[in-house]
């Protein structure tokens, strides 16, 4: 089976962009049975709300995974509650909203776990997201397995790659929005790649407009952060699972220039 | 010309590997009029020491920068201070050891000047980066400019590209020692990558072997860290910039895998 | 002379405390000839806003200092800009709005010069605090200085009071809201605390109330914090000062519980 | 009862000035029927040896707490393991050497548990102090329970000892080496101070001279740190606590300074 995974989608640029190119990467690398994004991003830059989460749904992606933004919009947390395609880190501590993980049904009907984590290496201090994933797995008794985990530190996800290596059918890094250009298959047939990066205006810095972020770094005072609308790019990679085994056999990885 | 630039090289796999591959590399990319490499970490892991620093300049490299790592070995200092053609970043304050840009020949006798700065996110507080590399550039007048921005977050990194485009040749990341899949010509004509990545063992985590990195992870204790011996790789830039203007024509991005 | 430094004061609860009870602390402990309150917090305990701020002026403080709360909120910036009285701290980069010294008169003539600076352990990097403090100190030619060193580290604030010896009045840190029971007048003459502490309702947590403050250390998402109103307590210190040397002959510790 | 609780010793310093002067204290301040030291930094500044412990032990304390330097000795690690009264911090992760809690007979026969904790905040990220806490206290069914919170920021320990209230004798800050002003009893009974401060030479930064300190601060670089044996204080406190009830009636700071 064939896994799209698409990386931190940054605003209604990231959005817009997804919609109107969708098919036509299925067309040429897919047919994908199972669509996956994360979302941390997806509203104005910041969380999520439900217009666009829905909007999201509506583009045919199963399942939504996120990071440390998605507490970002107060009123959102009852839809985190109740919405199980969307997943936040599965290692915040018990008592949060949200569900770390999930099973869905591939197009096809093959049984896919995701579990979302989040690193701690220059992060806020949550729960150990090594013992947080071997927990869910241990108990999950699905052959396949995606993992976002959403981290900072290159040496803490590739960790994690190691650590999930054979035990899940990948694990794909996310929140740094640039993409790494080390996918590859894991000794142990775990697919991986340290980041899959980030979909939207890129001109920027990481999805943000130069200016607010530029002013922060030379002021090192607050200063407002607007969407970057241009130099659209569109990141992602294609995994493809051997289903009987929840093996990775391929890595892909897309990154796709809209706009110079 | 052709500027080649190598990621982190980490220890004797890095070294070993650079010099069984630099010939062949050269015949295929090159030819390379000027040839840099990070070595921060080229002795053990951590540091540099004379006889590494004298081995990778035999090499055939112009000029060797470096970052946080660089103040490892204690009886270095003395070689930061001699050895005009290694840098260290120049953002640290005002007496610190050795010297952060340099003035170099190419082989065909252009003049190059090499920038090594350091970033300050997730790093330690040392002096602005951007304000440095400004006052460098502005007294510097050289038209070939090569900035390795040794930095943790893509932000910062990002941020570095646009603040110099147009005023240097390239802004080359280094420090996570993982490649970025974003190299591009920015508009005002500066080639950038986020990291260039890094030359050496990566079967582990970025350079280290897996035991000692994943009982850090697992437990928060102090573990000791052994350069990984497997897993070799070779990750570099090749920049192409016009001479006359200081442009940058083309980034082109290797990763060459030597060993599963 | 007596210099009257008051720790940061927290939203109104503080103000009120200060404006019912500034008298009877002069009559026991004074008469202050320079009174000085670190107001980064005093408006709603996060940021000032210039009508909050005057009211502190009309309580008869010759200065206001801050720090990174400073920045809160956003139309404040104009003020920062024109209140001569109001400083920041004197280490943020060239460009940022407002001032990070000024000179004042006692209320006897006495020129003092006040010396705001932020520190950079768990802090966000900005300019060196020990060499913008040197450069400022420098040039002022002034026998009395305070110094306000508003910053997380109990061993930047210590090395800041020792670089200083000798070279100002006194050195007192803010910012970690919990007085210190370390004053002292070091070798050379400058008086030194690590924390005056904080003004304000001290039941909860450093002056908000407990409730959003265990959600965030129990949960790790964002939550709301309030001004907390019980528990109210006057944190300042005392300064003796001789004007014609400015050296610092006594440093007085006030921790005054007004509701338990 | 009378709980002595000594804060981080450091060095030999503070090692000889307490065999030289705990009888002094007990007759001014005791008698102590239980005795508690934070011992992280007593051999040399970093970590505990075997002999250096022994000789603690032999000043008659009854238990040794300690925290994020515990680590620093490699050879250390098995004692850990086999001496039960030395302590470390109990949210370190399953499989750490060491314990993290234990229980105690006071000189009188009373059962006395005392609980190492440590921080998050701007420190290693572990598992949550908060949550085993509450999972070592709820299994204890003991009345005297001392809780050592080993952590860099005030709002992090205030936190705690608010959590804790009511549910333990005392919660005790450690770590920064800078005693508070801010003892008290909390309104359900628990005694709390934010830090205890430390024990040795404190003409320096926090335990150290001042020389390899400030050249950290004003180079960046790394640098040596020697312990430093002059301006000796003793910082303390000592809880009273209703053996029958566990709660404390009484906390009583201790700055003892022996030498300017
Ligand atoms: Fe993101
Ligand atoms: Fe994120
Ligand atoms: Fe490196
Ligand atoms: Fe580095
Ligand atoms: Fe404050
Ligand atoms: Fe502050
Ligand atoms: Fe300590
Ligand atoms: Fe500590």
């Amino acid at each position: 089976m064939k896994i799209l995974f698409v990386g931190d989608i940054v605003g209604r640029p990231g959005r817009v962009l997804l919609r109107e190119n969708l098919k036509q990467l299925e067309s040429r690398f897919g047919p994908f049975d199972f669509r996956i994004a994360n979302a941390e991003n997806a509203a104005g830059g910041f969380g999520l709300t439900e217009k666009v989460m829905n909007e999201l749904f509506s583009m045919g992606f199963h399942c939504l995974t996120s990071g440390n933004h998605i507490w970002d919009k107060k009123d959102f947390l009852e839809v985190l509650d109740s919405e199980r395609r969307l997943l936040r880190p599965a290692n915040y501590p018990p008592g949060v909203h949200g569900q770390g993980y999930g099973f869905f049904l591939s197009d096809k009907g093959t049984r896919v776990l995701v579990v979302n984590l989040q690193g701690r290496v220059f992060m806020p201090p949550i729960d150990c997201p090594f013992r947080k994933a071997e927990e869910i797995i241990r108990d999950s008794n699905a052959e396949v397995v995606v993992v976002d985990f959403h981290a900072e530190a290159t040496s803490e996800k590739k960790a994690m790659g190691l650590f999930l290596d054979g035990k899940v059918s990948c694990v794909l890094g996310t929140h740094t929005h640039v993409q790494t250009a080390d996918e590859q298959i894991l000794p142990n047939g775990t697919a991986y790649i340290t980041d899959v990066g980030m979909t939207g205006g890129h001109a920027g810095v990481i999805g943000m407009e130069k200016s607010g972020v530029m002013e922060r770094f030379l002021k090192g005072t607050p200063s407002k952060f607007e969407v970057c609308k241009e130099g659209l790019i569109l990141n992602a990679v294609v995994v493809e699972v051997d289903e009987t085994t929840g093996k990775a056999t391929n890595i892909l990885r897309i990154y796709e220039v809209y706009e110079k």
